[in-house]
């Protein structure tokens, strides 16, 4: 049994499983009690197979209650609101840089000068996407040449992450390189040995409040970044602050204003800032952002001038009318936090309360914000647990989906998302998932 | 002067053309009255550039009244309206192929399978974009290799046609053949003799009401395009039914069921459907639409699925409960057509009143649909026509335009954009039209 605690599956997640039990005690001293628990457990969860269950935990979706704080914007911009007040005409084409309104709340809440900040498409899956295949065809401003047409194209990608990042680049054949996101951001330290060569020509970030694992990238981190040297002249930083003001608590990080951090550090072009209102408002049709360099805004103006004729502006001052100003999205955010603070304390309640007596079986973060919550089981387990919630009605996201090319070498991390489901059913899908935790830990240490 | 009927230009424009003068009649004789008029015309022209105008014909935009037929948009879908007949909450992620709603009464107007049919993102020049972006990184079903990994692409432009389609292209490095767009389509002879090159790998076509002559592909010439032999087994045909419903008579062509006549011909592969709301609804805030084989669906499916979430499907139910059915938007566009159809009578009354009589100088199209004229004017003077024009107040689009890379070999086309400006102002930019044709050739025939 001595393998559950070998933490030589390299890059990933060594961070987390620090809280896991270290050294090699033996099965019998160690599980003896799990393994007299199992019938028990077995009872629990025929039961709740049983019941006909059907919980979902599987993506970071906001829920209804949530959505509804947004009602006003059903009916906005209302009658006669054909023109902004920076006299646009919000219903014909024109203006690719997206409504001046909707720029200013956003750019001054992420400390980024209006006239580098660009309001565009529903959400910024697209822009990033986009980005980045546009950095594939025709190259960033000061690449040798398209990415695509280099040798290999690597990028760096924090893990546990965001699976829509890693397909992004799999759909591209870009080899991703998994590197540990720490509590405090990501192994700077292994980044810097990365950037020594110069296929890699990029990251992933979420820098606040990250997906899964809620951890925030530290100043300190985010210097290092902008301020590292790279063999690739032309490496970006795809930093996606999708959860910057998504906090649970009453207070929390300031978004870095990275542009100007990039810019002091000499690095200007490095860093691409994306976010989006879509966890602010309506997640299928808030506004995408982007924030970036002088050079680098030229550049994807050029390319998404070609592409569109204009972003849809409606959009932009449905959201300006309703959100008014940096005061009224902190307000919106408050209301945000009532309703999912409670069900990401009732994911802490019933993990520690059921698996707290297992630091060798579970470990799981605490995040101050986002929409997940990191759990690493028994190594080589987490596919099982994913298995066994399924047969009891318990959607999780499939195991694997954290890491590049959705396989995790150590089969050990879940994502657990707890926004969409009402709290009762988070409440009884967290019991579940603890039965299973346990079960597909004592399938392994205890039947064979 | 006998060049200014030397129709030996190759292939651009000829059809228009024919309508000018044959033949190498000198200039004395043809011109005598004309040149007689310069004085006249002089003045009336500097009389114009003193009344300090400012009136743009340049693109094809729906006019602020034309956007007040889609006031209820504003504050549609209203409170309440949250989920979708369909079950769908519009609200939250998810529904990648749009709402159904929408996609029903548009697939029913253009003869398509719904289950075919896409309701996507505002616009369809990003569709467009973004399709042929995928097949350039990507290929598409049936290609050997990525588009981008061939030793050339090449795409079919009717010419004169639209200048973000050429845009395109141009980003990409596809080079563009044009080929002459004709009355009744695009010259299928011409396009026999260059699909026999495995390197052409597409065509553009706006079949209905074509940018800018106004032509429409007839269903014999639609029945050649998808059955022809092609070099290339990938051959697609970017099908841009921009203009589709857009008649400026009670009655219009029906849309052709381009994709159950590609299927019939046994290349179901061959065309993309295309279409928006933007000239339904609103410009810059319509919903765009893909229509495609199951093959070419799938493939779109797969690296639009990378790309986004899901559209905005709030938008997609605000479409649907503004229009409701084919009836209703055929009801809304008879009253575009109340709006636009005495602005096109007024272009050709006054084309007709201060041109008519110079049939070597001047032709233009007569359109039943769509948001353009094209005018031919003397070769070797539409630069010049534009540039007198814009000194007098009046912007039209740049001259070459309408060709590929900006380029109009024989220098004659203009397109005029007559939506948007109100009936008089159409009406006095026309006479500055009209003057400045006059002038430009004059000063190419009487000045020497």
């Amino acid at each position: 049994m001595g393998a559950i605690y070998n933490d030589d599956d390299g890059a990933s997640g060594v961070s987390q499983r620090e809280t896991l039990g270290q050294g090699g005690v033996a099965a019998g001293d160690e599980y003896s009690s799990l393994c007299a628990q199992v019938p028990e457990l077995r009872a629990r969860y025929e039961a709740a197979r049983k019941a006909g269950l059907s919980l979902d935990l599987t993506r970071g979706k906001p829920s209804p209650a949530q959505l509804a704080l947004s009602e006003p914007l059903l009916s906005l911009p209302g009658a006669g609101h054909a023109v902004s007040k920076s006299g646009v005409d919000i219903r014909n084409y024109g203006g690719p840089d997206g409504l001046l309104e909707v720029r200013e709340i956003f750019a001054e809440i992420f400390g980024i000068p209006v006239e580098q900040f660009l309001a565009l498409t529903n959400g910024s899956l697209r822009l990033m996407h986009d980005t980045l295949l546009f950095a594939y065809v025709f190259g960033v401003p000061g690449s040798p040449r398209p990415w695509g047409a280099e040798p290999a194209v690597r990028f760096i990608c924090p893990v546990p992450g965001y699976d829509r990042h890693f397909g992004i680049c799999e759909n591209l054949g870009v080899e991703m390189l998994p590197v540990d996101m720490l509590p405090g951001g990501p192994d700077i330290a292994r980044i810097r040995e990365l950037v020594a060569d110069p296929a890699v020509k990029g990251m992933w970030l979420v820098p606040t409040h990250s997906n899964p694992t809620g951890y925030t990238t530290t100043r300190e981190t985010a210097e290092a970044l902008v301020s590292m040297e790279t063999a690739a002249p032309d490496f970006r930083i795809f930093w996606d602050d999708a959860y910057g003001l998504h906090h649970l608590e009453a207070t929390g990080p300031a978004p870095l204003p990275i542009l100007a951090m990039a810019e002091a550090a000499g690095n200007p072009d490095r860093p691409l800032f994306f976010t989006s209102t879509s966890k602010i408002t309506f997640a299928g049709s808030g506004v995408g952002f982007i924030g970036a360099s002088p050079a680098n805004l030229a550049w994807v103006r050029q390319h998404m001038g070609v592409q569109s004729i204009s972003p849809d502006k409606t959009n932009h001052l449905r959201h300006a009318l309703f959100l008014q100003s940096p005061a009224g999205v902190a307000t919106q955010m408050a209301k945000h936090r009532e309703i999912l603070a409670p069900k990401f304390a009732a994911v802490q309640r019933i993990l520690t309360g059921r698996l707290g007596a297992w630091p060798q079986l579970a470990s799981w973060t605490d995040p101050t914000g986002g929409y997940f919550v990191s759990l690493n089981v028994l190594p080589g387990t987490a596919a099982r647990v994913v298995e066994l919630a399924a047969a009891a009605g318990v959607a999780l996201t499939p195991a694997g989906a954290t890491y590049p090319y959705g396989v995790d070498p150590s089969d050990s991390n879940i994502r657990l998302a707890p926004s969409m489901p009402p709290l009762f059913e988070v409440e009884a899908a967290m019991e579940v998932v603890a039965d299973c935790v346990l079960l597909a830990a004592a399938e392994k240490v205890c039947l064979q």
